[in-house]
Protein backbone atom coordinates (compact mmCIF):
# COMPACT_ATOMS: atom_id res chain seq x y z
CA UNK A 1 0.00 0.00 0.00
CA UNK A 2 1.42 3.56 -1.37
CA UNK A 3 -0.03 6.87 -0.25
CA UNK A 4 -0.11 10.05 -1.77
CA UNK A 5 1.02 12.95 0.99
CA UNK A 6 0.61 16.73 0.82
CA UNK A 7 0.77 19.88 2.77
CA UNK A 8 -0.61 23.30 2.32
CA UNK A 9 -0.92 25.93 4.57
CA UNK A 10 -4.04 28.43 4.08
CA UNK A 11 -3.89 31.80 5.43
CA UNK A 12 -7.52 31.33 7.31
CA UNK A 13 -9.15 29.64 10.22
CA UNK A 14 -9.95 25.85 10.39
CA UNK A 15 -13.75 26.57 10.13
CA UNK A 16 -13.27 28.37 6.35
CA UNK A 17 -11.08 25.38 5.23
CA UNK A 18 -13.56 22.89 6.71
CA UNK A 19 -16.58 24.46 4.91
CA UNK A 20 -14.33 24.20 1.69
CA UNK A 21 -14.11 20.84 2.17
CA UNK A 22 -17.39 20.02 3.43
CA UNK A 23 -20.23 22.41 1.45
CA UNK A 24 -21.20 21.75 -2.20
CA UNK A 25 -20.31 25.38 -3.07
CA UNK A 26 -17.09 25.24 -1.36
CA UNK A 27 -16.43 22.21 -2.94
CA UNK A 28 -16.99 23.45 -6.35
CA UNK A 29 -14.78 26.23 -5.83
CA UNK A 30 -11.82 24.22 -5.64
CA UNK A 31 -12.26 20.73 -7.31
CA UNK A 32 -14.74 20.89 -9.73
CA UNK A 33 -17.49 23.20 -10.26
CA UNK A 34 -20.03 19.84 -11.33
CA UNK A 35 -20.07 18.92 -7.67
CA UNK A 36 -23.50 17.24 -6.23
CA UNK A 37 -24.45 16.69 -3.37
CA UNK A 38 -23.45 17.91 0.50
CA UNK A 39 -20.21 16.54 2.51
CA UNK A 40 -21.48 17.53 5.72
CA UNK A 41 -22.93 14.56 7.12
CA UNK A 42 -20.97 11.33 7.72
CA UNK A 43 -22.76 8.34 5.57
CA UNK A 44 -23.42 10.77 2.50
CA UNK A 45 -22.29 10.63 -0.60
CA UNK A 46 -20.54 13.15 -2.69
CA UNK A 47 -20.66 13.16 -6.60
CA UNK A 48 -17.21 14.93 -8.59
CA UNK A 49 -18.21 14.94 -12.67
CA UNK A 50 -14.91 15.78 -14.36
CA UNK A 51 -15.62 17.37 -18.02
CA UNK A 52 -13.69 18.81 -21.08
CA UNK A 53 -15.48 21.12 -23.54
CA UNK A 54 -18.74 19.87 -22.27
CA UNK A 55 -18.14 16.35 -22.64
CA UNK A 56 -18.15 14.58 -19.19
CA UNK A 57 -14.46 12.41 -18.76
CA UNK A 58 -14.94 11.25 -15.78
CA UNK A 59 -16.70 11.18 -12.33
CA UNK A 60 -15.46 10.14 -8.46
CA UNK A 61 -18.53 9.00 -6.02
CA UNK A 62 -17.13 10.06 -2.39
CA UNK A 63 -18.47 8.31 0.71
CA UNK A 64 -18.26 10.39 3.90
CA UNK A 65 -16.55 8.33 6.56
CA UNK A 66 -15.62 10.43 9.30
CA UNK A 67 -16.37 14.38 10.01
CA UNK A 68 -14.68 16.93 12.90
CA UNK A 69 -15.33 20.22 12.44
CA UNK A 70 -12.44 22.27 12.09
CA UNK A 71 -9.96 19.41 12.24
CA UNK A 72 -11.38 16.08 10.29
CA UNK A 73 -12.34 15.18 6.79
CA UNK A 74 -12.45 11.55 5.72
CA UNK A 75 -13.78 10.30 2.30
CA UNK A 76 -14.25 6.63 1.00
CA UNK A 77 -14.03 6.16 -2.89
CA UNK A 78 -16.97 4.21 -3.61
CA UNK A 79 -17.04 5.38 -7.34
CA UNK A 80 -14.39 6.28 -10.20
CA UNK A 81 -11.21 4.97 -11.52
CA UNK A 82 -10.25 1.21 -10.72
CA UNK A 83 -7.18 2.41 -9.13
CA UNK A 84 -8.98 5.03 -6.96
CA UNK A 85 -12.10 2.61 -5.48
CA UNK A 86 -11.57 1.40 -1.73
CA UNK A 87 -8.70 4.16 -1.08
CA UNK A 88 -9.44 7.08 1.19
CA UNK A 89 -9.01 10.41 1.14
CA UNK A 90 -8.43 11.95 4.03
CA UNK A 91 -7.49 15.95 5.21
CA UNK A 92 -6.27 17.00 8.56
CA UNK A 93 -6.45 20.76 10.02
CA UNK A 94 -4.67 22.16 12.64
CA UNK A 95 -4.83 25.84 13.27
CA UNK A 96 -1.26 27.62 13.26
CA UNK A 97 -1.60 31.00 14.04
CA UNK A 98 -2.84 32.42 10.99
CA UNK A 99 -2.43 29.59 8.83
CA UNK A 100 -4.43 26.53 9.02
CA UNK A 101 -2.17 23.32 8.37
CA UNK A 102 -3.55 21.02 6.14
CA UNK A 103 -2.34 17.44 5.76
CA UNK A 104 -3.78 15.67 3.24
CA UNK A 105 -2.91 11.70 2.51
CA UNK A 106 -4.90 9.84 -0.69
CA UNK A 107 -4.39 6.36 1.37
CA UNK A 108 -4.49 2.69 0.29
CA UNK A 109 -3.22 2.69 -3.06
CA UNK A 110 -2.26 -1.08 -4.69
CA UNK A 111 0.65 -0.03 -6.45
CA UNK A 112 2.83 2.68 -7.53
CA UNK A 113 1.46 3.25 -11.08
CA UNK A 114 2.47 6.07 -13.16
CA UNK A 115 -1.29 7.02 -12.88
CA UNK A 116 -0.17 7.68 -9.46
CA UNK A 117 2.11 10.14 -10.33
CA UNK A 118 -0.39 11.95 -12.21
CA UNK A 119 -2.92 11.72 -9.65
CA UNK A 120 -0.14 12.99 -6.86
CA UNK A 121 1.10 16.46 -9.16
CA UNK A 122 -2.64 17.14 -9.75
CA UNK A 123 -4.14 16.81 -5.88
CA UNK A 124 -0.89 19.50 -5.32
CA UNK A 125 -3.04 21.67 -8.19
CA UNK A 126 -5.77 21.83 -6.63
CA UNK A 127 -4.72 21.84 -2.93
CA UNK A 128 -3.06 24.94 -3.72
CA UNK A 129 -6.59 25.62 -5.79
CA UNK A 130 -7.86 25.08 -2.18
CA UNK A 131 -5.91 27.53 -0.77
CA UNK A 132 -6.38 30.28 -3.43
CA UNK A 133 -10.43 29.86 -3.53
CA UNK A 134 -10.32 30.22 0.23
CA UNK A 135 -7.66 33.52 0.87
CA UNK A 136 -8.52 35.41 -2.55
CA UNK A 137 -12.18 33.82 -3.43
CA UNK A 138 -10.90 32.30 -6.84
CA UNK A 139 -10.21 28.97 -6.98
CA UNK A 140 -9.13 26.76 -10.47
CA UNK A 141 -11.66 23.95 -10.04
CA UNK A 142 -12.53 21.65 -12.93
CA UNK A 143 -12.86 22.61 -16.03
CA UNK A 144 -10.26 25.50 -15.37
CA UNK A 145 -8.28 23.11 -13.21
CA UNK A 146 -4.29 23.55 -14.13
CA UNK A 147 -3.34 20.81 -16.88
CA UNK A 148 0.09 18.97 -16.04
CA UNK A 149 0.51 16.78 -18.86
CA UNK A 150 -1.24 15.19 -21.82
CA UNK A 151 -3.66 13.47 -19.64
CA UNK A 152 -5.64 16.17 -18.36
CA UNK B 1 10.64 3.25 3.54
CA UNK B 2 7.90 6.01 1.46
CA UNK B 3 8.50 7.92 -1.44
CA UNK B 4 7.09 11.17 -3.50
CA UNK B 5 5.52 10.64 -6.72
CA UNK B 6 5.41 12.41 -8.96
CA UNK B 7 4.10 13.23 -13.43
CA UNK B 8 4.27 16.40 -15.31
CA UNK B 9 4.49 16.30 -19.19
CA UNK B 10 6.33 18.78 -20.68
CA UNK B 11 5.39 19.47 -24.62
CA UNK B 12 9.37 19.36 -25.65
CA UNK B 13 11.62 16.95 -26.72
CA UNK B 14 13.24 14.80 -23.83
CA UNK B 15 16.44 16.32 -24.76
CA UNK B 16 15.42 19.91 -23.45
CA UNK B 17 14.07 18.29 -20.90
CA UNK B 18 17.25 16.40 -19.95
CA UNK B 19 19.64 19.71 -20.51
CA UNK B 20 16.73 21.15 -17.58
CA UNK B 21 17.78 18.61 -15.17
CA UNK B 22 21.58 18.20 -16.11
CA UNK B 23 22.92 21.82 -17.00
CA UNK B 24 23.37 24.41 -13.95
CA UNK B 25 21.41 27.12 -16.30
CA UNK B 26 18.98 24.55 -16.61
CA UNK B 27 18.18 23.80 -12.96
CA UNK B 28 18.87 27.36 -11.90
CA UNK B 29 15.73 27.90 -14.50
CA UNK B 30 13.02 26.46 -12.38
CA UNK B 31 14.16 25.08 -9.13
CA UNK B 32 16.87 27.31 -7.56
CA UNK B 33 18.38 30.46 -9.01
CA UNK B 34 21.63 29.62 -6.79
CA UNK B 35 22.68 26.74 -8.55
CA UNK B 36 26.33 25.86 -8.56
CA UNK B 37 28.37 23.01 -10.77
CA UNK B 38 26.75 20.94 -13.22
CA UNK B 39 25.14 17.86 -13.05
CA UNK B 40 26.33 16.22 -16.36
CA UNK B 41 28.37 13.99 -15.24
CA UNK B 42 27.80 10.94 -13.04
CA UNK B 43 29.84 11.46 -9.89
CA UNK B 44 29.33 15.02 -9.57
CA UNK B 45 28.08 17.47 -7.02
CA UNK B 46 25.34 19.81 -7.44
CA UNK B 47 24.76 22.79 -5.13
CA UNK B 48 21.34 24.23 -4.55
CA UNK B 49 21.17 27.17 -2.62
CA UNK B 50 17.79 28.77 -1.20
CA UNK B 51 17.39 32.03 0.63
CA UNK B 52 14.65 34.68 1.50
CA UNK B 53 15.29 38.48 1.54
CA UNK B 54 18.83 38.12 0.69
CA UNK B 55 19.52 35.29 3.82
CA UNK B 56 20.45 31.71 3.02
CA UNK B 57 17.61 29.68 4.64
CA UNK B 58 19.14 26.23 3.66
CA UNK B 59 21.10 24.20 0.92
CA UNK B 60 20.99 20.66 -0.60
CA UNK B 61 24.00 18.69 -2.03
CA UNK B 62 23.35 16.21 -4.62
CA UNK B 63 25.56 13.44 -6.38
CA UNK B 64 25.23 12.53 -9.61
CA UNK B 65 24.07 8.87 -9.57
CA UNK B 66 23.38 8.08 -12.98
CA UNK B 67 23.05 9.71 -16.16
CA UNK B 68 21.04 8.18 -19.45
CA UNK B 69 21.13 11.24 -21.82
CA UNK B 70 17.06 11.59 -22.95
CA UNK B 71 16.02 9.17 -20.98
CA UNK B 72 16.81 8.97 -17.00
CA UNK B 73 18.92 11.31 -14.18
CA UNK B 74 19.28 9.97 -10.87
CA UNK B 75 20.58 12.04 -7.70
CA UNK B 76 21.50 11.02 -4.18
CA UNK B 77 21.04 13.62 -1.18
CA UNK B 78 24.38 14.06 0.28
CA UNK B 79 23.86 17.35 2.22
CA UNK B 80 20.78 18.82 3.63
CA UNK B 81 17.87 18.59 5.92
CA UNK B 82 18.04 15.16 8.09
CA UNK B 83 15.20 13.54 6.27
CA UNK B 84 16.58 14.13 3.25
CA UNK B 85 20.37 12.53 3.65
CA UNK B 86 20.22 9.09 1.65
CA UNK B 87 17.23 9.52 -0.35
CA UNK B 88 17.09 9.53 -3.69
CA UNK B 89 15.56 11.65 -6.38
CA UNK B 90 14.66 10.44 -10.10
CA UNK B 91 13.36 11.69 -12.99
CA UNK B 92 12.48 9.30 -15.69
CA UNK B 93 12.08 10.62 -19.20
CA UNK B 94 9.79 9.19 -22.21
CA UNK B 95 8.47 10.96 -25.19
CA UNK B 96 4.77 10.49 -25.97
CA UNK B 97 4.25 12.14 -28.85
CA UNK B 98 4.43 15.81 -28.58
CA UNK B 99 5.10 15.79 -24.91
CA UNK B 100 7.76 14.53 -22.80
CA UNK B 101 6.26 12.50 -19.78
CA UNK B 102 8.59 12.98 -16.70
CA UNK B 103 8.32 10.98 -14.22
CA UNK B 104 9.66 11.48 -10.48
CA UNK B 105 10.26 9.89 -7.69
CA UNK B 106 12.26 10.99 -4.46
CA UNK B 107 12.50 7.86 -3.00
CA UNK B 108 13.52 6.24 0.20
CA UNK B 109 12.07 8.40 3.45
CA UNK B 110 12.03 6.74 6.44
CA UNK B 111 9.27 8.41 7.74
CA UNK B 112 5.77 9.60 6.21
CA UNK B 113 6.34 12.87 8.59
CA UNK B 114 4.83 16.00 8.00
CA UNK B 115 7.71 17.95 6.53
CA UNK B 116 7.20 15.33 3.53
CA UNK B 117 4.06 16.35 3.00
CA UNK B 118 5.07 19.89 2.65
CA UNK B 119 8.21 18.54 0.43
CA UNK B 120 6.05 16.54 -1.49
CA UNK B 121 3.46 19.46 -2.47
CA UNK B 122 6.60 21.57 -3.08
CA UNK B 123 8.14 19.14 -5.49
CA UNK B 124 4.93 19.35 -7.73
CA UNK B 125 5.15 23.07 -7.59
CA UNK B 126 8.53 23.11 -8.97
CA UNK B 127 7.51 20.35 -11.56
CA UNK B 128 5.45 22.58 -12.37
CA UNK B 129 8.34 24.96 -12.58
CA UNK B 130 10.18 23.02 -14.90
CA UNK B 131 7.46 22.37 -17.72
CA UNK B 132 6.65 25.97 -17.69
CA UNK B 133 10.27 27.54 -18.18
CA UNK B 134 10.87 24.76 -20.97
CA UNK B 135 7.99 25.68 -22.29
CA UNK B 136 7.70 29.24 -22.10
CA UNK B 137 10.78 30.40 -20.96
CA UNK B 138 10.22 31.29 -18.07
CA UNK B 139 9.95 28.91 -14.58
CA UNK B 140 9.56 29.97 -10.57
CA UNK B 141 12.92 28.99 -9.10
CA UNK B 142 13.62 29.80 -5.45
CA UNK B 143 13.42 32.59 -4.15
CA UNK B 144 10.82 33.04 -6.88
CA UNK B 145 8.90 29.67 -6.09
CA UNK B 146 5.45 29.65 -5.45
CA UNK B 147 4.56 29.67 -1.63
CA UNK B 148 2.49 26.58 -0.74
CA UNK B 149 2.77 27.12 3.72
CA UNK B 150 4.12 28.84 6.64
CA UNK B 151 7.13 27.14 6.40
CA UNK B 152 8.39 28.91 2.82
Amino acid sequence: MVDILHKVGVKAPADKVYEALTTRNGLAGWWTRDTRGEGNVAGATIGFHFSRGGVEIGDIAMKVIELAPGKQVLWQVVGGPAEWIGTRVAFALEQNGEYCSVLFKHQGWKEPVEFMHHCSTKWATFLMSLKSFIETGKGAPSPDDVKIDDWN
